[in-house]
């Protein structure tokens, strides 16, 4: 490769206007493209240099606004005004027709269960015991590797260490609370001075990895079901039969046998999530707010549950057990992102698990309408008897 | 609910300067955010009628350039650089440094194998030898299903029909090829047609739902893993042991190692991806392209596969079973998205295999880097022995 | 290892009695276990070539009968007296029990849905571009392939080939059917002509392995979850409410709030199977009538279906992907083994349908059984208000 | 159904040879089934009642002896002869050879890592944040949940309670050991305790059903692999290059390759166990030896781990996280089972380690004969150069 393929970069100033101009003049030299839409922008580049390397500009994401939601809380309380980041057509009309449904049944009501980030090592021994003993080792340690792995961060605390042997190897997986930040590398820095003192004070020698990939970071996995990386939260409603009836056109009893089905469904295909579409919600609201937008992997995971009472009501409730939020560091500072999370009431100290409602409280509404989307029209009876008992 | 919470809507003129700003007073009464920043764009809101409802502005997401990368495809030819739109610091450096290492090593080789996109109603009968029955019903009338299905699409093709029992439901999905749509809404409308038409003929009386989450839409699933969602596209390059060490300080034999116990952690977590990051990528570049954001979540899905060879190279590939990517429609016609897809060389007709294996070359580029990054520094022996066994 | 630690062989008459003997005095002498039982037993080990080596006496199982149950089948009609060979009590009689309120409600429905049984090789190549294209030319010449594969076979047909590709390796999974046969061994020897026909032939050089574990054979696998190896069967019922009252103490709505609660407990566990106890009903009958002891492994998976009907009856059934089993071959000649076959009407041609529906019969009665005795006492509300709505 | 259908009991006497005999003469009437050989057998019924009921007979089940194998284990020491119950050919030649390249490489080293058996009910609440402050409550009450469980055992322990909470459910997973007993019926009825106790002195009020699936008994589940159900056993060994190459015909290198590739076609399937065959040693031991004949689906699931060494040697380990097993209780007290038990010197106390030990070997052992088996012959290259590489 010569030189002249390499981007321009400079050392001094590269956050500039300036670069970033220079950066697409050299693009459209080399391609012929004219990133004339890219160019026109109001923020500063300048803030951006924790956000993004070789700046050339900015990507315009149209964001549309869906509700009110009214969310009866612990730390979400009343009416919410979502802002939704997405170039998908009926995307936000289709989020507000379920929040018009929350609203009309009295609100969701959202609930924090719990919540870590983490990191996790693997450490490589010469056999099986070893790896064993090591681990009872770092068990009867914990407070010390505690101590040392929080002497990097005034924020996250460790929780706990999960811990698995598998043939010669050992796999830690240090869980931390990361106050309002996500909080990936937070845990990633304190993980790695601990594991340095483990490597340095283990009776027993070794090697590690910072990452045998248990994290499991930037990835969706069974075991993030199971202990949540990021946010456990559930959004909780009971959607009144008249009201799907009026608003929906939906009987509570076809949408309690179509969720079956679905429910099924997705539970053959082996599915990371059995409601409708959590990760629209999700991805719309993560842009609009300055997330890391990959998370969207490990956050859409979930169980939609349900429950037709006797009355011909409707509970259904949402379980998002790893859904990964921040208030505070990584894009949540960046112009735009930080006006939407302002929206939502959620800049300043200790709103991270505000947001996390809001979210969950989203994808329930989104998964109401779009659950009744599927059936009105659809969920048609062509044979009477069977209509009866289902 | 009274009035005065309901988001201001224009019946004629929705998508307007003037009407995003009456929405932004609105929610500036409401909540008090100022949303200053987010109202300044410089894209025609007349454009987006297809693509959001309720637009209040834009959000700015900041794209980086990375590369560039050259990729030996079928469909990519040539060094291409890389729009990937993050919040996220070192992401944009972190893929260039892989890109690097691929252009040293003599670029990365791309196969697109196949790909489809899914509806999956299910039906529901009176028990289930009613439902196999019909099966093969269905089986025997694929050639009229086909022809109803495809008078909704001039791109679309029903390939073929998968088939599953459970119970008195027989789930069916419908496999379409899409042209350079990414499909999800063209083969819906396929086919409910072709569920009406069923239903209208099936000899055995039937209901239907047209989702029964067997798609699987909106969320990642071991059956996409197997059939693939979107496109099936490979990553492949051999990568030299001496541009490991000299670029990235890396040798090849730890690589091996450390990528076996990574597998194995992601293994163990029942992770969607076995790899470092596919997701970052995936997910910067789909938002920088107008690919529809949620879809991250099926398209990071997916195997790192490799290989140290004798001779010390070190043979690595990605798979990606379920990569779902547009070049027509969705965000794909905004304007920076837009000049972003130009910049790849995939505005156009015949596009979507071009831009599935760049994303696929864009992944493995974001592997070769994280996985070097975990390794330098923290895969250190403290112990000789052990050394040179592994 | 000295020799006088091997275990005695004769080459010509290694299954006598007098073998057997000749090797427990060996063990007795190396162990001190006098093999006293084992070595009673009233079958002629003469029989035994094809079913085990080193033979040294027989393992007395006891057998239970339960039952009759009335099984509504395609291929196993009237009632059923079931043998299960078990070493844990209340077994057999708690299937006995689910079997009593099958006949109260008329009986069990049971199908076959469909049935393969298959051998995945994988093959090699140089890039995935030739694994790809190595995949349609097998697709052109499937007849060839078929034709060759059942040369080794008077009874296996190669119904259809599955393939997937990952990296530069491309696996296929040859599916047969095997007439009354489990057929491993069958689709085995057919698949390895077929191996060397298409390494022979195929225009693309390449090496291939007989298995690449997607069979995937002894081991569960959502893959089997999905395209069945073995039969996919499909047991149903409608419970009275009336009999699940009486005989069960258990009301109808209880069960289907349970077994809602299960199911999502087995949604997040990750389990094979979403109802109480399939293994049970499998390893029992498996082991009493000569089967594949190891096969219940596949078998077990499954998905248990409900639904309360308007009548407040249950709708209630259980789907087994995957279950394995044979009516010739393997065990079932062996004389108690066949003895157990013959008091199902399961000895002589075509018959593997007809045990298959018993085995699926068998399981839903374990099912019943169980939900209703962890109901049963245990799930007592102690608070009238929830107890309304659920 | 009339009377002249059920099976004859006796309320006094009903594990008698002469009970045995009434049955099958009354099966003999219903189906025309003489079963002469199941009638035959030297154990006296009498010990049976806590093994099954309905008593008709014995399957004879043959069993043939593998080995010696060399075990290096910390409770399992020296060399030993293994019982293998099972009606397939070829299973104990294949287990048998594969022993012989473990002796002839200095034995397998085992470790036992960790074991648990668990109960896990469902506790159900008004709402979301009832179920999380209960899940709280419980965890500051564990230490009283305790001394109450252990009130009905003079053996179990109970060592944690996982908890998860979905939608207004929260599941409790009680983790016990059991001494030399697999435990299911213990902590059953030492979890019924507790949840009566927890029920009347919960300050929330709350229902709850004994299992709520996530124990997850007698059937395979994620959760198993994470965290043991039964016991995590590790069989570690360094095959010698020369031994293979000599015994087995098989070059380590190969052995890598394909080992490599048959680890990724379990991945892509969705496998319980990557490795070939576990369940097949498994399922024999257990029924030579009078295991719950159904545990094999727990217990098969797992790891097979290798590495290629610099010296052409190939460490080879299986992990089997959920290995269920019993010296006492249950079927291991019949004649024939138990004097399998003592050939394998596990009869008397604290002997379950050593079985677990005998059992995981026993899986290694099967898996290298296999692994060579599949490659000798049938990994052939048909081209140089390729070969050259892998």
């Amino acid at each position: 490769m010569t030189d002249d393929t390499r981007i321009p970069r400079s050392s001094e100033n590269d956050h500039t206007v300036e670069m970033a101009k220079t950066r697409r003049e050299f693009l459209k030299q080399k391609t012929g493209t004219d990133l004339k839409y890219t160019g026109e922008y109001s923020i500063d580049p300048a803030i951006l240099p924790g956000n993004i390397e070789n700046f050339i500009g900015i990507v315009q994401m149209p964001v549309g606004i869906a509700g009110p939601v009214q969310i009866n809380g612990e730390h979400a309380k009343g009416q919410f005004y979502i802002p939704l980041a997405t170039t998908e057509g009926t995307l936000v009309a289709s989020y507000s027709r379920g929040m018009r449904v929350i609203n009309e049944c009295g609100g969701v009501k959202t609930t924090v269960v719990e919540g870590w980030m983490q990191r996790a090592p693997a450490f490589i021994f010469e056999d099986a015991r070893q790896a064993r003993d090591f681990g009872e080792w770092v068990e009867q340690n914990f407070e010390q590797i505690k101590a040392i792995s929080e002497t990097t961060t005034s924020v996250g605390k460790l929780e706990h260490i999960q811990q698995w042997s598998v043939a010669k190897t050992r796999y830690l997986r240090f869980n931390y609370t990361t106050g309002d930040a996500a909080g990936q590398n937070m845990v990633g820095k304190a993980t790695l001075v601990a594991c340095e003192w483990i490597k340095a004070n283990s009776p027993i020698p070794c090697m590690y990895l910072l990452s045998g990939n248990m994290d499991t970071d930037k990835k969706h996995s069974h075991l993030n079901m199971l202990h949540s990386r990021g946010k456990r939260v559930i959004a909780e409603i009971v959607l009144k039969k008249e009201v799907l009836a009026r608003v929906m056109k939906v009987d509570t009893k076809m949408l309690a046998g179509a969720t079956t089905l679905a429910n099924t469904g997705a539970l053959m295909a082996g599915a990371a999530y059995n409601g409708p579409h959590s990760a629209n919600g999700i991805a719309s609201l993560y842009i609009a707010t300055g997330q890391d937008e990959a998370n969207v992997v490990e956050s859409h995971a979930g169980m939609l549950s349900h429950q037709l009472l006797d009355n011909g009501d409707f509970y259904l409730a949402v379980t998002l057990p790893s859904l990964i939020v921040a208030t505070f560091g990584g894009g949540t500072g960046l112009p735009t992102q930080n006006e939407c999370l302002q929206l939502l009431g959620c800049v300043g100290k200790d709103k991270a698990n505000k947001f996390a409602e809001i979210v969950a409280a989203t994808v329930l509404a989104g998964d109401i309408s779009l659950a009744c989307a599927v059936i009105a029209g659809h969920w048609v009876s062509s044979h009477d008897k069977m209509g009866r008992n289902r």
